[in-house]
Parts: C-alpha cells; structure tokens; sequence
C-alpha cells in the first residue's frame, strides 16, 4: 500500500475498490511526457460539487487521458475521512456518461476515473503538509514528473484566507510544475471588500495562479460572442458600433425565488449576485475592441479592461429595482427577522449601462435579472436601426427577407422558447461564419417567434454538442486559458463600476411584484433622458399599507443668511439647480440674446457639469458664454486647472461656440499668472466688451471648509475690498498662485447661486449662518448682489451634518 | 335687361334661364350688409375647373349663403361667348349635391348658384374692361358694397403675365373692397424661373392679394397637423423631438403613370411635381416650432418660414431616383422623339431629408413619392423611439396595449388600405385631443394591419364631413386665411432648397422599374451615414442593353507638376479628400498620438469641412490639432474670418478639444494685426511648442486665381522667401490685411494637398501646369515640400475647363 494512502475500513467497499486501484489505474512514465497533474477540489462534497464539478473533472479526464497527461483527483473536505470518503463516492457512483460518448468507452474511463480520485479530510495545517507528502511520494514512486497542480475552491468565501494560506506554505508544487487556484465567487460585496479580499489571495498567489471563475464565460453562446465577432469581422466591421446598434439587451431571467437562500440573498440581492459579474462580463465581450488575436490571452484581458473602465458612472436613476412579494416573509421565516424587519435587497433590476468609447458613445446597454419572474431565461441581444424604407406596401411584399424587417443578433444563452444555447441573426443581416465543429446551423420550429420575429427570420445554430459551463471552464483552466477567468484588475475595476450604484440605492424601497405571470407588465421599464423608470404606475393595492419604508426628508426650502435655501440629499440638489440654471438660461437668452455664466473650480460642480452635460439636451448652448469664476495658476491642459476640469465634464460633451468659451488667461507669455503680463486687466477688459455692465447672469459660487469662496482666502490682500475686478490671490493650498473675479465683480451678477455638499461642509455651514458680513474671515460672507439675487444649494449632510 | 348681360341668341336656353334669373337671384342690400363678392374663375372650362373648382364654389356658397356676403360667379375663358358658355354650363349642371347636405335645400342653392353664375370671353384688354364695368354697373344698380372680387387662375402659368396685367389694370376693385388672386403651381421650375415669375406677379399684385394654392393644404389630415400640434401640446410638447423621434416618412405613392401628360412631366419629374411643394409643406407643418397663437396668420408663416430654412442642404446622395420602364416609349410616343432620346426623368424618389434645427438635428425625414407603384396612398408618419423594456416574455403580455409596441402618430392624407383620411395615434402614446365637431373616432376593421400594427392598437379619427381639397381651400380664401397658402418668401425658400438637388441630378440616370406590383423590393432603400442608397442592387435584366448614358469620366489619377493628381467630378473630389484627410488623420495618430492638421480659409474647403462634419463620424477628432493657414485681420467673430468659416461648417460639429484648436491671434489688445502686438511670433512660438520640428502632419491648401495660396500673394514682400514661419501679408482684395504661413512653413509639413475647384479655376490651373519655381511670379509654385509629400486634388472642371 502506497504511503499517501491510509489503511481501508471494513464495509467501506467503495473506498476498497478505489484505493486498490489508485495507483494501478496510472499509466507508465514512458506513455506519460507531459507530466503529472493532481486536482485538488476543496469542498468535494458541497452543491456545487455534487452538481457540477466532479461531472466537469471526469469531462475532463475523458477528454484528455490520451493527452499525455496522468492526473489523480482529490476530493477534500472538513468532514472526517471516512464519512468524507463514502460522501464524495456516492457522488462519483452517480457521475453521467454523456450522450456524445460511446458507452463503453464511458464505463471504462469511469472505473479508471474513480481509481484515480481519493477523499481527504483538509482541516489542520497538518493535514494540508501529508497532502502535499503524498502527492511528492506518490509521484517519485512512480517515476512521474510533476506538470501542476490544480486546486478548485469551492468553499464559502470566509474559508479563502486560510486555505490559501495553507497552499501556499505546504502545497506548492516544485520549481517547473505550475500551481492554479480556482475561485469561486462571491469575491467581494463591493470594491473596498474586494479590494480586501485581492489584497490577501495575492499576498499568497500571484495573479497567473489565481482563477476566478465566473460560470457564464463557460456558457457555450456567451463564450462564442468573441470568436463570432472574430469569425464575421468583414460583415460586422461596418455596423458594430453607435452608427448601427440601436440597443443592447443582456437578459437572465429565472422563474425560482430566493426562497432557502435569503441567508445569503440577503446581503447580495440581485446587483451583486448576477449583474456585477455574469451580465457585466457579457457586456465585455461585446463592447471590447476586437484584439488583433484572440489567442493572445493578455492582449484579450487587456482590451476587456478598457472596456470595463470606459463604462460611464452609474447614478442613482440608472436603475430600476423590484422586490418580490413573498421575500419579506421568506427573509422574515429563514433569518428569524420580526414582522418589522424592512428588507431593501432588490430581487429584480434593469440597468441602463452607457460607454463612452467613441464606438458605443450613446447606445443604451440594458442588463436585467430577476427571480420570480415569467420564464426562465437568458441572451444578449444586439438589436440594429432600422434604416431601411420599404416603398412596396407591406401586404404586397414578397416572402424575402426584406431589409424593413428588424435586424437583431442574439446569443441565446439557454432556457426560453429555445431550450438550447444559439446564435441567431436575422437573415437581412448576413450569413454568418460559424465553426462547424462546434456549432451546427438548425432549422426548426417554423411557428416560433422569437424576439417578435419567425425564427424562420434568422440563422440558426445551435451547439454541436451542449456542453455544462463548468466542463467548459475546467477544461479551460486545464489549458491555461486564462482569458475564461476574472483577473484582479477586471474584478475589481467592475467593483470600481457598481460600487457607487449600489451604495446610492442601499435605502431605496425596490417595486413590489407579485412573481411570475401576474407581474405582467408592473415590471417594464424605459429610458428617459439617459435615466430608467418603470412604465406603469406602482399600483397602490401592491404597497403594503403598514410597511414602513426609510423616507427622505423632505426638500427644506427657507433661509439662509436672510437668502433663499434649497436643501436635499445631495443628488436631488443637483438635479434642482441644474434645471434652475437652466432656467436661468432660458430667462436670460429670451431677453437679452444672452447667457453669461461663471462657472467655479473645485470638486462640487463636477456633479452638475455632468448633469448639464447629460440630462439637459434643451439647454440653449449656442447662446451661452461660460467664465471661470476662478482658476489655478497651471497651464489650461493641466488635470489641476478648473478649465481643465471644466472641460472634460461639461464642455466636451456639450455645443458652445468656440468665442463663447473665455478661459482666464493665467498662462501669457509662456509664463503663469506674473502680474506683469496684465492677465486680470486683460480678463476684466473682455468681461466688460462682452457682458453689459459686467453684471453676469449668473455666477455659481462653492464654499471652502475656511470660508472662502471663488479664489478669495480669508485675509486676501485683493479682491476682498475695492473695485478690481479680477485678482491674483494666494491659496493656503498648493498650487498656490491664483486668479479670481473678486467680490465686487460678483456682487454684479444677476444671480449667484452657492453650492455647498458633504459632510466636511457642515461645521463651516453651522459657523457662516451665524456671523454677519465680515468678508476678511469669511470671504463668503461677502457675497451679497447688490441688486441681483443670491441662492443657496446646500445639501442635507453640508446643512445637518 | 341689365347693361353688363348680353342679349340672348335663340337655342342657347341654358344661358336664357341663367341671364334670366342671374339678377333676381340677389337678394336685397338690407338683407346683404356684409358687401358682395365676385369670384371670376379664369379656366372656367378646364379640367381642374370641371374636376374640382365649380364644385368647391358651389360649396363655398352653400356654406356661406347666409353670411351676409352675397355673391356672383364668373367663369371665364379664351372661348367664344356662345360655346364657352355652353362649355361651362354643361359643367355646372353636372354639379352635385354633398351626402351632408338636405337634397330639397341643395336642389334650390344649385338653382341659385347657377342664376349667379355667367360666362364671360376674356382674350383682349377690352374684355378685361368691360368685365369690370359690368361688375360695378351690377352693383350700383342693385345698391350693394363691394366687399371683394376674387380672381382664381385655372390657367397654364405662361398665360400668367397677361391676365395679371389686365387684372391689375382693369379690372381691381375700388378702394375699401379687397382683391385676392389665386394662383396654381407650377410656380417656376427652379430657383431662378421662380423668382423671375415672381417679380412678375409681385409688379401687378402686393403679397396679401396673392394666394398661391397647394392643394395639399386642403386635404383634411394635412390641414389638421398644426391644430392636432397645437390641441395636443401637453403630451406631444416632451417627445416632440430629436430625442424621441426617430423617423418621419412623408409619402405619396400613385398607381397611375405619366401617360398622356409627358409633355408636362418630362420637364417637371417627381421631385418638381410632389416634392417640392406637397410633400415640403407637410413637412413644415410637422417641423415648424407652433407659433403662440395659431389664428395669427403672420405668426404661422414665419415659424414656416423658419423651419425652411432650417433646412440643411440637400447633396446628390441625399436622393435615390427611379424611372418605369414604360415612361422612354410613352415619351418617345408623345413627345415625337427618336429611339436614341434619353429622358432622365424620374418617376420616383426618395429623399433624406434633415434639418439643422435644436429640435430636430439628427431626426431622419424620409420625402418618397412616385408613379407607376403599387398603390395610391398618401400619408405622413411619424414614428417614436421604441426606449421600452418589458420584462415580460412577448407570448405572456396582456392584450393591453404594451409600451414596447411601436409608438406613432400617422396623418392618413387618403386612398390605400384605410381609403378615408384619417389621423392614427398608437394607444401607448396618448388618448389624442380632437375636435369633435370635424373629427369622429372610428372602430374597425380590426382585422386590418397598417404600418406594422393591428388597427385596434391606435385611435383612429377620421373627418366628420370628407371635404375636398379645393373646397377647404376655397373657403380658405374666402376667409383670407393666407397661412393655408405658399407666399412669395415660401416658395423661394422651398425652390432654393430644392434646386442645389435638381442641378446635381440632372443628369444622373434614374433606376428602371418595372410598375406596379412587380417594383417588389426594387425602390427599398436605406439611409448609410447621411445619404439614401438603394437596398437591391440594379438587376441587370432591367437595364437597356442599348442605353446610353450620360456617363462620368473615369477617375483620372496621373502627376500635376511632378506631384500625384487625383481628378474627379468636385462632389466626388471631395469625398476623396476627405477620406484621405482621415486616413493621413489616423496614420498620424497611431504614430505620435497626434494629428496636427493645418486648414485654409476661402470657399473651396467649406465643402470639405461639410463633408467632414457630416460623413466622418470615427474621425480621430480627439487627438486632432486644428490650425489656421492663414487668416483675415479682422475679429473672429466676423464672418468674414476663416475661423468664423471654419467654425460654423466643421468645429461646431464635431468634438475638438478646446485646447486642440488654435486660432491665428489676429486680434490682440483689442486691435487687429498690428506688428508690434507680435502676433505671428505669439503663432509660431506656439507651434514649436507643439508640432515636432514644426512639421505639420498635414497642412491643406487651395489656389487663387492670381496663383496665390495661403495668403501669399503675388511679389509679396514676406513669405515667399526667408525662414520666418509665420508672416503678415497684403491681399489685393478686402480684407487687405491677412496673417499666414510662409512657404518656409509650409514645405516643411509632412503631406500638402492643394485643393482646386471649378471652372473659375481652369485658366490658372493650365497657367501653373507649366512654370517652374517660380513663387514671387505664382506663389503657389514655391509649395514643395522638402521631405513631406504633395498631392494635388484638381476638380474636372479646373483641369478640364
């Protein structure tokens, strides 16, 4: 009896049997050049296991046993041997030829398949250093080299640290054989315990080892989406961009609940569970730049993270959620909640996604998921323009395949009407190319429609044979393909993605729907001005009348300094003064032709530069002249310039006339702000030939934690007091040489509005509503128009703290 | 028996009764405080008159029999007075009686109309005068006002001229009584013909008395767009958009073909005959901002007006264009011409249509109609985007009435499927607004599917009464209600869009189809980044085998002054530049990152900038540095500037960075090129900063016909010579003063193209094929790069002359 082995127990005839012919079942050294592989999967005996991972491993060893590869399979566990053992091998007892394969062939590579597997209780640090024994003995006594070693992760993700930890000191394989950890998810709840998480797998592993395994790269249509675009290149070249592609749809549907798995539903909803990485990563793969060659998987990786990070930021109105009716009662009953436990977790969301990659700018990507829904179902769908017009009325037009018809390709991904994966594209498309081998083009089912089409409309082809993601992805970690798997950096820049979304939506009330056919269409959302809401109503009888829900306050409208106050959580003010200044805008253009607007540097504009930029498409652009209230002595190219700043969120995506833009001039001469080029007189000299008597229509304004305001620092020598115009002032912070309107040029303008966000406002908004105008201590208590009118925005964390 | 009637020949008993009764059909002058109007119907026995015109008259008069005006009518024409009164009178008998109408009260209002109604020969002046006498003798006699006469030209428009003399001499009725004269198109055949018929008719008649009819305005739907517009502002005011909308077809298609009326059509085609003015108005009625007040007949037309002009320019791809096979022989038949006559004609076209407003930028309207098609319809359609998602799976929806269905609003002019006019709104849009006294809602025929959809999915309204075109027109004028009119200022707005097309078609050869059924997909057509192509390609069995066409030179490409030369017709010039501008753009920015592109001022790149805006949507324009050649001494602001030029036809359409752009500093401390301002220094320092080596990637140049470019003129004093990069010069035209690139400069870049467009151009063009370097002589002769390449884009029209 080999040494890595332990004595049998009687009655135990499976463990008998296999470990009689543990060893006998390993071919020669001779037959064998390319080396040994153990497979270690850690959690032999869960769900997951059982289902699908012992089924892909024995795939695998039937696909490969001629590859020149020996391989031995070990099941691990907590669980003590010997109930360990007979667990695992009523598992393998139950594992399916398929139906592709000859039976007995089949049989035979099974009885070898069990030969080949062994259980071992994997607790101790102990435990993993006699694992380790075994294999290095195993393989010394039979004279084989070792190629690698494979460990499969299908443990909960608490388990991870430690495990990794005990690989890594006792497991690793000898210089030359190569170590691959297979993870599986959740990897993380958002980016900061993602980051966390990365951080300590990659304090044990380096990124090459580690294989984060998302099923749905493993699915057949899902993984065929970038060998498709590969293979049709010469026909998809030309349309596979904004020009084309009305919309995107990435679908997954199931008609089961959440019922037996709240316990971790619940801290995951729908977001995290399926968007943020099966539909994400869909996404990838249809919106990544197509590499010169898709077998050069870093170059692959390389172009999906592009991908992912050109995805523009989600905002609280991207989505729309729901919530089944019966979870709060199976959340209630599974985790011991009371009847006043308030569960927000989303079972259903809709997710307007926007790139803003000069090939996708403007599409809309709508991903979906759901439980509790009509049918269980999933695909992505490219739906093209339609840019064709029919003169022939319809009733008179021939059974062709006309180019009126909707032209749309779909990657079925299963389920559904279709009950198998497929690629369908419509027949006014093109023929596509598809790799005979694997996939075969069907026809069938003339009476099906599908995505409101004849399937009769499309090309259809299915896989030649259907094979389980997880067959799929072992094979593929088997061969090293690493372009499968979620590295690091696309785990966490999709984190980087969702995080902001999911946090801005975590004490929002999702819809309520009755599941399945009954939710008709309560579900059904649209876009509307870059935003999504749901079409109907939320009809009242569905609302529970005793549900308390956690409620906004609501919008504070009064004083403040003895001027208007608007107040609200910080998204909602922005809303409101981006239309109020669009108003504003509207105001002035109707009566003076006009709209001058000076704009501040900072951070808290940023947000509204965006919402003006991509919610005000009415805004009248043309007739506006935009001014820097202040600005940074550094070059206008500079990430530190407000110009800059000003430029990347709000004038890039916008329409203002060239001469309508006015830049303070800091940089003349090839030299920054020296008082000798006369920058300010020349900036005050253009604002009094443009802006009739100086007086801007409107001037937004921010507050800093010292209360200054524009560039105007507590104590300035300038721009506090006189006439001048324009200054040059100093900032405490670097840099520090600035330009700035001063307070006299300010108290012009029309209006001013003055925007304050965030907690770190609030101890300065507490102070500066007490004092009186005494602008050298607080430089904004010195804004006062003298005959124009003065707003304040300031939201609920600036205001209550 | 009254002065103006006279006598009676035996045996014309019709004109017996009718003389006889005309007078004692008037009623009292108590009775008719409102004044009298004669209608004088010129044409009187034409065809329009007998189709349309008497009958609308007779309505006129059944409707306003008791409106205080009363009335006479006389029919005139060329015809001698006894058989053009049998004519005419044989038309009146023939007059119906409206199904709305009581028979009893229509039978006595017929025997009425017909005792007002007389013939009259109108050939010489003095017919002219006597008409007149005998109007003002009736009325003196009979005690009435003159409320007004109307004057409607059923007549061919070159009888035009003369009648509108007389008219206008003889026959305008006295001070306090108004003149209204009616004109039928054709108003002109282009631009130019229009205008001089115009100036015409402007000589005889002021504006408000001219009332040019298209009689599109009369069909009911047509007539309702505005109102509908109006009585629906609330739901139509958020979508009514480029945001929402996604196309608009405006189609009229007729069965009938060309047969019998060549002699007209040859030198009108479809785009004269429909476009030009059916399917315009309908589509200013769709686009035009809605005036505040839609009685304010003023107001109506100005925002038409507006929305005209709004218009952006049509270019030889903007349209496709068919011919039926049959229309050669019906031609050659009619026209008496040889077998070997071509006629480029067209029966059909499809139009793209765009416009450059706010509102409707990027919004595709497609202009269709033909001869010889499948089906007699008309009608205008406008169709939503579809920004729905239902979650639910299509074959579990209710039968209510989803929001993913299609979304449209379609005014239904008349005939096809529906054979009524009618206005259809999806009933997921909206429950529209609509008079109840003209228009009743309608259930039916459930069965049938217009436009993609079953009946049942819009509400359908059609009129209460079917009016005839001519009668809601003739009522129209009654009323003065000018806005159901084409002004002078109309009219040329919609000729000087059209014609720009019309010349560049001429001689384009139209596809062949066969007529009728058999057309099948061959007149389907597409939109492909802003311009129309035919879906099918032409079959080849179609074409003539002994056809010849006009057809185009080959592309010539040879050498130009040792350089390479590429020719072609200008349009297709400049497609060519600008398609190698893009190429020389990418190349540039997969080298260094940058593109530094250096553009001309003048009038031969404005085409180029157009091109560019509007065709090149994956232009690298990020990485692209916009620099000026040369520039005029005067603000930037001015149109005469290039930047202005440059601005308004490139920048303010495509995405440059503000930073990327750079404008010659012609105008520094407030004054313009003056040298001590350093101005070119300020350029040229700013380019050695930025362009590597001041090595342009590609700097495009044009010819001047004194042998000028840049703004290097001929014995210039700097420029021509010496190493300074950028210098003020001297043109011999306003401006006089300029700033530009040296030669120095420019021999430095990396690619020249030189652009040469027109005729204008030929002689200079010959001139400079032959010198050598001579640049003080032909400044353009110096340009030769010194280690860059130069090609020459020469239009056939420069080469050849």
């Amino acid at each position: 009896l080999p040494p890595c082995v332990t004595p049998p127990e009687p009655g135990l005839w499976m463990w008998v049997l296999c470990t009689m012919f543990f060893m006998g079942a390993l071919p020669s050294p001779a037959e064998m050049s390319q080396g040994h592989i153990s497979v270690v999967l850690l959690g032999a005996t869960g769900d997951l296991a059982k289902k699908y991972l012992w089924q892909g491993l024995f795939q695998l060893y039937m696909d490969q046993v001629s590859s020149g590869h020996s391989f031995t399979f070990h099941g691990a566990a907590l669980t003590a041997l010997e109930p360990g053992q007979k667990m695992m091998f009523d598992v393998l007892k139950k594992l399916a030829c398929p139906p592709d394969e000859a039976p007995d062939r089949c049989a035979v590579l099974k009885d070898q398949f069990l030969k080949l597997s062994q259980y071992h209780q994997l607790k101790t640090a102990e435990n993993y250093t006699v694992l380790n024994r075994e294999i290095e003995v195993l393989l010394r006594q039979e004279g084989l080299k070792e190629a690698g070693r494979i460990f499969y992760f299908s443990v909960p993700p608490f388990a991870y640290t430690e495990i990794a930890r005990h690989i890594n000191s006792s497991c690793r394989p000898p210089p030359g054989a190569w170590l691959r950890v297979v993870l599986e998810k959740p990897f993380g709840h958002d980016l900061e315990s993602a980051q966390q998480l990365a951080a300590e797998l990659t304090s044990f592993f380096r990124e090459e080892e580690m294989y984060r395994v998302d099923h749905y790269l493993g699915k057949q249509a899902v993984a065929h989406i970038l060998p498709f675009r590969d293979q049709n290149q010469e026909f998809l070249d030309p349309i596979w961009n904004r020009h084309h592609v009305e919309r995107v749809e990435i679908v997954l549907k199931e008609v089961v609940d959440a019922k037996g798995r709240t316990s971790f539903y619940e801290q995951y909803g729908v977001i995290r569970d399926v968007l943020q990485n099966h539909l994400t990563e869909a996404l990838m793969f249809l919106t990544m730049e197509l590499p010169g060659n898709l077998s050069r998987t870093e170059e692959v990786l390389q172009c999906k993270l592009q991908a992912l990070r050109s995805l523009r930021g989600l905002e609280k109105h991207s989505a729309v959620l729901g919530q089944y009716q019966a979870y709060a009662s199976h959340v209630q009953e599974e985790l011991k909640k009371g009847q006043d436990y308030v569960s927000t977790t989303p079972t259903f969301a809709g997710v307007l996604v926007q790139s803003d990659s000069l090939r996708w700018e403007g599409v809309p990507f709508l991903l979906t998921s759901g439980k509790a829904l009509d049918e269980r179902v999933g695909y992505v769908r490219v739906l093209f323009k339609n840019r064709a017009y029919c003169t022939q009325s319809e009733t008179l037009r021939d059974a062709g395949h006309s180019q009126c018809k909707a032209k749309q390709i779909i990657f079925y991904i299963g389920h559904g009407a279709l009950n198998t994966p497929a690629v369908l594209v419509s027949r006014n498309l093109f023929r596509p190319v598809m790799p005979k081998s694997s996939w075969r083009e069907v026809v069938g089912q003339p009476e099906l429609h599908v995505f409101g089409q004849p399937l009769s409309d499309y090309y259809v082809y299915s896989p030649v044979k259907e094979r389980d993601a997880y067959s799929v992805l072992i094979s593929n970690i088997y061969h090293g393909r690493k372009d499968f798997f979620i590295t690091t950096e696309n785990l966490l820049a999709s984190w980087a993605f969702w995080t902001p979304l999911l946090n801005s939506i975590s004490q929002q009330p999702p819809r309520l729907y009755p599941g399945g056919v009954e939710n008709q269409n309560l579900l059904d959302f649209e876009m509307v001005s870059g935003e999504l809401a749901f079409t109907a109503a939320e009809p009242v009888e569905l609302l529970h009348p005793d549900r308390s829900m956690p409620s906004d306050f609501k919008t504070i409208q009064s004083k403040f300094r003895q001027s208007p106050l608007v107040s609200m959580w910080s998204e909602d003010l922005i809303s409101q003064l981006a239309s109020d200044v669009e108003k504003a805008a509207n105001r002035a253009v109707a009566g003076s032709g006009q709209f001058h607007l000076a704009l501040s540097g900072g951070s808290s504009p940023v947000a509204l530069f965006q919402r003006l930029a991509r919610h005000h498409y009415a805004f009248p652009w043309r007739h506006t002249h935009i001014w820097l209230v202040d600005e940074r002595c550094v070059p206008l190219t500079d990430p530190e310039s407000n110009f800059f700043s000003l430029h990347s969120h709000l004038l890039q995506s916008i329409r203002v006339p060239y001469f309508n833009v006015h830049p303070m001039p800091v940089h003349l001469n090839q030299r920054l702000c020296v008082e000798e080029d006369g920058g300010t007189e020349l900036y005050a000299k253009e604002i009094a030939a443009l802006v009739a008597n100086s007086s801007f229509d409107l001037v937004l304004l921010g507050l800093g934690t010292d209360g200054h305001t524009a560039s105007l620092f507590p104590d300035s020598e300038d721009g506090l007091e006189g006439t001048q115009a324009v200054v040059l002032t100093e900032s405490p912070i670097k840099p520090h040489q600035r330009m700035s309107f001063s307070l006299s040029l300010i108290n012009k303008a029309r209006q001013v509005f003055v925007l304050v966000v965030g907690k770190g406002k609030h101890d300065i908004t507490t102070q500066i509503s007490r004092v009186g105008r005494q602008p050298r201590k607080w430089p904004i208590s010195g804004v006062s128009p003298s005959s124009g009118q003065l707003v304040w925005y300031v939201d609920y964390e600036a205001l209550l703290g």
